[in-house]
C-alpha cells in the first residue's frame, strides 16, 4: 500500500494501481451502474490520444522539461495499445462533467511514466499528475476533446456497419426485380409494384443516413483544447491551442480544427445533440424497415406472406414450429433504446449553465451505447435476416392480380367516378375488375390486357385520355 | 380610453376593456401563440370560483369589507357563467408562472365590480385589482389551483368519454362471440380465438384506463390556496386556508383539502406528472388498439382482411374506391401528440426552482390539449369507428382451419417434438395439419376432430397426456 | 345548397362554399382540435403553388385542355395571393395522409375554376377536382410537397429571426468587453472572465444553429412529384416528374430537384425528423441560454445580480416592486414544447408503414408549431429582453476580486498542491488569496499584482514556471 | 459435448453447460450489448420461481409426474438460491418478447432436474425443457409473471433507499428550523422562509413519491399465469390459473391475483407503462430537489452560498481548491437517463400488436436500470451529500434583513401601490426598506419591527388592514 493525499485527506491505495487518491474517492462516490469507463475502451485510448499531444505540445512550448514530457508521452502509448484499461475503475456514470475521468487518466499516466522513469508509484515530486500530467489543461477541454476523438473513430465504424446492410437490401433490388406484387399504403391495397422496387427504397433510406451520419461526425472535428477551464485559455501559453491540436491531429490523423470561440466550445453541447439526432433518425428509419419486414412476412399462411424470414431460432415455447421474426423485433427494440437515449441527451445538453455542461458524462456514455447498439443491429439485421430474405412470388402475383386497386390504372381513361363505381361492384359482388371491366365493355379486351398488365403499372406511362 | 399605470408606468387602456395594464402589458410581452387563454375556459371559470371563494372567506375574516366582496363575488359569477370570456387575452403560453393569468382575472374582476356598484372602470381606489381582488393571494395558490380545478373538470368529461369507448368495444364482445379466428403473437399464426375475446381485451384495457385516470385525478383535490408567495402564507389571516377550502369545496362540490406542506405544495408539479403520464398511458394504449383495428382490417383483398371499419370518407385521391382507416390514423396522431405532451411536462416539471415552478403555464396548456384532444379521439373512435364494425367471419374461419399453429393443441398428447416435425413437413408441402396427422396416424379420426375443432382451443381443457 | 356525391353518399353543400363534400365528410370526421388548416396559411398557399405547376405541366405534356388548365392556374393564383384561406376547414390533425387537405384544395380550387370558367359551383362534369385539378397526382406526392415548400418559406423566416437574435447579443460583446466578472463552472466560482465574453458565446452558438438550421433545409428541396400514389409514377406521364418540377422551381423560386428513388421518398420523412431534429438542438440551446440569463439576473439583491434584464411587467400580485424574467421563462416554455414535439414526430415517423407514412399531418402540424414559436421567441427575447440588458461592473468585479478561484493563475508558479492548500485557508479564514499570498511571501506584490489583476486572467498567456 | 437438435437443425453444446441448443442459438442471435440476463439476477430468481409454482401445480393436477415434478422443482430452488446463474446467458436485449429468456430458464432447469435424478445433461427424453419445465406454460404468461415478481422485489427495495433520503431530509427540519432566509421565486428575492421550512418540502415530496411508488407496484400483483400463448389457456388443464397463483403466492409471499381477462393481460403492457412514469417522476422530482442543493450550495464566494455540501472530492484538474457539487449532479444525469428510459418504454409498449408484445425485453431491462439506478441515486444523496449538509446562517440571515422585497409584509397595511413605490426607491437608492420606511414615517418604529422582524414572516397571521 502507498499513502496518497488531497484537498480532502488521506487515503491508502494499494502498491499495484496505477490509479491513485482522486480516483479512488471517485470509485467509492459514484456506485451508479457497476460498469467502469474502461468499458468504453475507445474513450481511454483518445483520453491517452489528448495527454500525449499535450505533453508534446508543452514539451514544444518550453513548459514540461523533456525527460517528463517523453515518459508521459510513453505511458499514454502504452494505454493506446490497450494495456492498463483495468486501471479505468470509475463509474460511467458520474458527476462533475468529467474529472474523475480526466483524473483517473492523470494518475495512471503519471504512475507508468514514474515507473518508465525508474521511480515508484507514487512520486508525484517526480511526475506529477497535475502539474505535469495535466499540464496547460483542464478537465473541461481534455474530456470533451476526448469524447469527440472517440466518437470520431465509433461513427466511422458505425458508418461501415451500416453500408454493409445497405448493400445486403441493394443485393436484393436485382434479386426481387421482376417480383410483382402490391403496394399498400395506410395498410390498404394500392398498386403493383416489384419487390425489387420497395427493398431498393431500403437501400436508398439507408445510404441517405450514411451521409447524414457522415455530415454530423464532422462537427465533432472542432475541439477546444487550450481552452482549460472556461475557454480563456488561463495557465496554457499562448500558442498552444495551435500547437496541441497540429499533434494531435498527427496522433490521430484526424483533421482537427480548434473552435473560433473557446469560450462558446467549452459550454456548448451543440455537436453531441446532433449526432445523438442523426442516430434517433437512423433508428426511427431501421424501426420503420423492420416493422415492414414483419408485416410482410407475418403469416405463414395468416398473414401477409410475401417474403419468408430466415429461421434463425425456434419462436414459441409453446407452440411447435413457429418462427418469429426475432432479428426485426430486436432491431426495434435498440431503435427505440437510441430514441429514449436522444431524450435523456437532450435534458443533460439543456442542463448546462454558465461556462460548463457538468453533465458531458452522461451524453458521452448515452452516445457511445447509442452508436455500439446502432452498429451491431445493423449488422446482425444484414448477416442473419436480410441476406437469407426469400420471396413468395407466387403468392404476390395472386395478390395484385385479385385486387380491387390496380383499377386506378383505368382512371385517366373513364374518369374518376366510373373507376369508383366499378371498384365498389367489384367488391361488393367479390369479382375481379377485369371481369367485371369485360362484361361490362369498359374497354376492349386488348387494351385493358394492356393496361392491367401488372408490369405495365410499375412505372409512369403515357394512356391516352379520353 | 383610459389611464392606468403600473410600477413599469402608464398606459393607455380602451375604456370598453375589463383588462387593465397588467394584462396589456402581457399580450405585448408574449406574442408566442397568438392563441389567447379564452381557448381554455374551464382555466377562466376556474380562477373566478378561485377569486369568488376568497371574496367569501376574506369577508368571512374580516378583511375585506362586505360591499367589496360581494361586488367582487358577484362579478365573478358572471364569469362562471361565460360571460366577459373575451376579456381573457393573455397567451396561453407566457413566463411568469401564470402572473399575467391572475392578473387578467384580478382587473377584469375588478372592473366588472367596480361597475356593479355603480362606478367606472379604472376606479382602483374603491376595487383594487390587487388589494381588493387578489386579497390573501398570490399568483402561486391562485394559479395551481384554478389549474387543478379546470383539470379535475375535465378529467371528468374525459373519462366519460373513454367509458362511452369502453361500451362500444363491449356491445362487440357479444356480437362477435362465435366468430372464431386466428390470434397471432409477433404478427404470426398463434391459436384460434373468438373476435369477441380479441374485442374484450379493448374493453378491459379501456376500462382499466378509466381507473387509473380516476386515481390520478383524486391528487388533484389537493390544493395549496393560502400558502401565498412561498407557502409561508404571508399576508394571510390564519384560518384563510381552511376557510378558503371550504368556500371553494361548496362552490365547485368538489372535497377539495388544503396540503399537509404548503411550501412544497407551492412548487410541487408531481400531480401534474402523475396526471399527464396517466394520459400518456391511455394514448399508448389507445395507439396499440388502433395500430391493431387497421391491421385487422387490412386489405380488402391483399391483408388481413377479418374485420370491416365503416367508410366514412374516400381514402384516395387518384385510387377510386379505396377506403382508409382514417379514425384510427388520426386516434394514432393524437397520440403521439400526448406522448410528446408528456415530455414536454417532464421537462417543464423539472424546471422548477427553490419555491415556485415557473413554467406552470406551459404544464396547464399542455394538460388540457392532452385532454381535450384524447376525449374528441374516443368520442370519434366510438362514433364514427368501432360501432360500425363488421366482421368477416368466414375468412376468420378460413384461416384458422388452414393454419399450422393449430398444432399446439397436439403438444400435450404427442409431445413439442413430433408436433414441430408434423408442423414443419406442413408448411414445407403446403398441407393442412388435419390431413397430415390423419395420414400419419398421428391420433385417430374422432379425436383429431374433437382437438381441432377451433371452439376447443379458445378455453383451457383437460387433455390426457400421454 | 347544392348535391354532391362521392364514393359514400350523396350531400348537401352550401353553395357559397367551394369546398365540397370530401372536404365536409372530413370535417365532420376530424373533429378533434378544432383548428382549421387555415391556420396555417404558407401550407395553403403551397398547395396552389402545387396545383398550379401540375396544371401548367399537365398542360405542356398534352393531358389537359388548354381551358382548364388556365382556369385551374388562375385560381391557384387566387389561393396563393391569399383569397379563399377561409374555404381550407378541415382539421390540422386528420387521418389519410392528408389526403382530407389534398381533397379541400382541390375542390376548391375546381370549383373557383368553373366560376372562372362562367360555369356555377359544382359542375364537376366541367372542371373535376380529382380528373383535372389533381390530374397525375395522388395526396401522395402533393402533400408531402407542399408541406416542404411551406417549410422552406418558415425556415427562412425562422433563420432571420435567429439571426436578429444572434446580433442582439453581438452587439452586447462590445458593450460588455471591459465588465470583468467571474467565470462559473458547475455552479461554482472558477476564474475571471469578461461578461463580453460570456455573452460572444451566445452569439457564436445561435450562429451556429443558423447554420445547422440552413444545412437541414436544404433537405427539403428535394420533392417527390411525379411519385403518385406509391412511387412508380402511375397515371403520371413519363416526363412529369421532371416538368412538374421545373415549373414549380420557376413558381416559388427554390432550387427543387426530384428524388432519385420515389418509391422511397414517398415513405421517407427523414427529412422532417432531421428539421425536427435541428429545431430541438436550437430549443436545447435557447433554453440553455435562458437559464444563464435568468442566473445572472438572480437577485436583486439576494441572487447573483451581475446583469439586469428589462422590467417588461410587474412580477409578482403579492410581492410589490417584484420584477420577474418573465421573457426567458416563456422562451423556456417553448423550448420544452418544441422538445416535446420532437418527441412526437419521432413516433410519427416510426409509425410510417410500407409505401407510405399515414402520420404526416401530425408531423407538418408539430414541424409548423416549432418553426413559429421558436421565431416569435427569438424576436421577443431579443427586443423585450437582450437589447435591454444592463451590467453591474462593480458588483461583477467585487466578486472576481473576492474569489478564492483566482488562486488558479498561481498554479503554473507554485503548483497545485500549494494553491490548494492557499485555497482551503482562504475559505477557513475568511480571507483573500491576495492577502495570503502576501502574508505568507508567496511570491512578491509585484509577481502578485501582475498575475493577480483580473484582466490578465482572461487569455493565455507565457509564465515562467517553477 | 453433447449433441441438441431444435426444429433448424443440430448443435454441439458443451457438456458442463446447463444451457442447451436454443440458449445458444439465441447467444447467436442477439450479441447487442454483451451484456447477459445473469446481470438481472431477480428476474433469474423470479424466473424458477414461476418455473417451481408450475411444477407443482402440474403435479397437483396431475399433468406431470411427481418424479419430474419434484427434480424440477429442487432445480427452481438451486437457481432461487443463486446457484447457476453464470448459465443465464443470453443477452439482455432480445428478440421474440423473452423466449430466449424462458427457453434458457427451461433448459438449465431441465439439465439440472436430470442431474438430480442422476442422468446425464441432455437426456430430454426424461425431463424435456419444453414438455415438463415449461408445461402448461408459455413464454407469453411466464416471462412477464416473471419480470413482474422481480419488479415487485425491487421496487420494495427501492422505496425502502426513498424513504432513507426522505429520513434523511426529515433530520434537517429540526438542524435548520431557526435558520431564516430568503425565499425565492422566479430566482428572484421573494419573502422570509426558515431552511428547514425548505428542507421539510424535500422530506414531503419524497414522502409521496413513495405512496405513489407503492401504488404502481400494486399494479403488478396481477399476473396472467395460466394464459399460455395467448391468454386462451390453451394447452392449460382449466383450474391451472387459480393453482399455479395459489402456489406463486405462497413461494413468494406475495398477494399475487389472476388477471380478469387474460386475453388482455397478455399483451397489456400499461402497468410496466404506469411503473416507469412513476419511476420518471421520482427522476423529476430528485433532479429538481438536486438543482436546489447545487443552487443553494453556489459560491463558495460568489454564488447564493446558503448551504455548503460536504466535500467529497477536489473537483478540478486545473483550479486548485474548488469543491464541486457531484453528488447532485450524479443525482441529475441519472434522472435524465430514468426519464429517457421512459420514453423508450412508451415506444416499446406501443409497438405491441394483437395478442402480444414482442418488445416486453427492452421493457423490462429499462424499467431494471430505473429502479437500480434511483436506488442507488438515493443512497449516494443521502449518505454523501444531504447528511451532511451545513448552513452558513449568518449570511442568510443578512440576505434576509437586506431584501427589498419584505416589503410585502406592509402590503395589507399601506396597500400594493405605496409597497411598490417603496420598493422602487429602495432598489434606486441602494438603501434598506426598513430605513426608508421609518425615513418617510410609514408606519411606526415599533410597528415596523414587529412586522418587518423575518421570524414574524415565515406564517400566517392577522394584521390589521387600513
Amino acid at each position: 500500500m502507498r499513502r496518497e493525499h488531497d484537498l480532502i485527506g488521506e487515503m491508502q491505495i494499494p502498491s499495484e494501481c496505477y490509479y491513485g487518491i482522486q480516483t479512488l474517492r471517485a470509485v467509492h462516490n459514484f456506485e451508479i451502474t457497476g460498469v467502469p469507463i474502461s468499458s468504453m475502451p475507445e474513450l481511454v485510448h483518445c483520453l491517452a490520444y489528448v495527454k500525449k499531444a499535450a505533453a508534446l505540445a508543452n514539451l514544444e512550448l518550453g513548459v514540461l522539461p523533456s525527460p517528463i514530457a517523453k515518459a508521459v508521452a510513453d505511458a499514454c502509448d502504452e494505454v493506446i495499445e490497450g494495456k492498463l484499461l483495468g486501471q479505468f475503475v470509475v463509474d460511467v456514470i458520474q458527476g462533475g462533467a468529467g474529472t474523475s475521468t480526466n483524473m483517473n487518466a492523470n494518475e495512471v499516466i503519471a504512475n507508468r511514466a514514474l515507473e518508465l522513469m525508474g521511480f515508484e508509484k507514487g512520486r508525484y515530486d517526480v511526475v506529477h499528475p497535475l502539474n505535469h500530467v495535466n499540464c496547460s489543461q483542464s478537465t473541461n477541454d481534455v474530456y470533451p476533446t476526448a469524447v469527440r476523438l472517440a466518437l470520431l473513430m465509433k461513427l466511422s465504424g458505425l458508418m461501415e456497419e451500416m453500408t454493409s446492410l445497405q448493400e445486403s437490401f441493394t443485393a436484393k433490388i436485382t434479386e426481387f426485380a421482376d417480383v410483382i406484387k402490391i403496394g399498400r399504403t395506410q395498410l390498404q391495397d394500392a398498386v403493383p409494384m416489384t419487390l425489387g422496387q420497395e427493398f431498393s427504397a431500403y437501400a436508398t433510406t439507408i445510404g441517405e443516413d450514411v451521409q447524414r451520419v457522415g455530415e454530423a461526425r464532422e462537427l465533432l472535428l472542432e475541439i477546444n483544447l487550450g481552452a482549460t477551464a472556461i475557454g480563456t485559455g488561463l495557465n496554457a501559453p499562448p500558442d498552444y491551442a495551435r500547437v496541441v491540436t497540429r499533434h494531435l491531429s498527427g496522433l490521430t490523423g484526424l483533421p482537427l480544427v480548434t473552435s473560433a470561440n473557446l469560450i462558446e466550445a467549452t459550454w456548448d453541447t451543440g455537436a453531441y445533440v446532433q449526432v445523438s439526432s442523426v442516430l434517433k433518425r437512423v433508428a426511427v428509419k431501421l424501426s420503420k424497415i423492420c416493422n415492414d419486414l414483419r408485416l410482410l412476412s407475418s403469416g405463414p399462411r395468416a398473414g401477409l406472406g410475401e417474403i419468408n424470414l430466415p429461421a434463425v431460432q425456434p419462436g414459441s415455447s409453446i407452440m411447435p414450429g413457429k418462427v418469429n421474426p426475432v432479428i426485426p423485433e430486436v432491431v426495434n427494440q435498440v431503435a427505440y433504446e437510441v430514441i429514449g437515449n436522444d431524450v435523456t441527451i437532450s435534458f443533460a445538453s439543456e442542463a448546462g449553465q454558465l461556462e460548463l455542461n457538468a453533465m458531458e458524462p452522461i451524453i458521452a456514455f448515452n452516445l457511445f451505447r447509442s452508436i455500439d447498439m446502432l452498429g451491431r443491429s445493423c449488422r446482425v439485421l444484414a448477416d442473419k435476416c436480410v441476406d437469407g430474405i426469400t420471396a413468395n412470388r407466387e403468392r404476390c402475383r395472386r395478390m395484385v392480380e385479385n385486387s380491387i386497386s390496380i383499377v386506378t390504372a383505368l382512371n385517366p381513361i373513364i374518369g374518376y367516378e366510373k373507376s369508383s363505381a366499378l371498384a365498389r361492384e367489384a367488391l361488393e359482388t367479390d369479382r375481379s375488375i377485369y371481369d367485371l371491366a369485360i362484361e361490362k365493355g369498359v374497354l376492349s379486351r386488348e387494351t385493358l390486357d394492356e393496361i392491367l398488365t401488372p408490369e405495365n403499372m410499375t412505372h409512369p406511362r403515357y394512356l391516352k385520355r379520353r
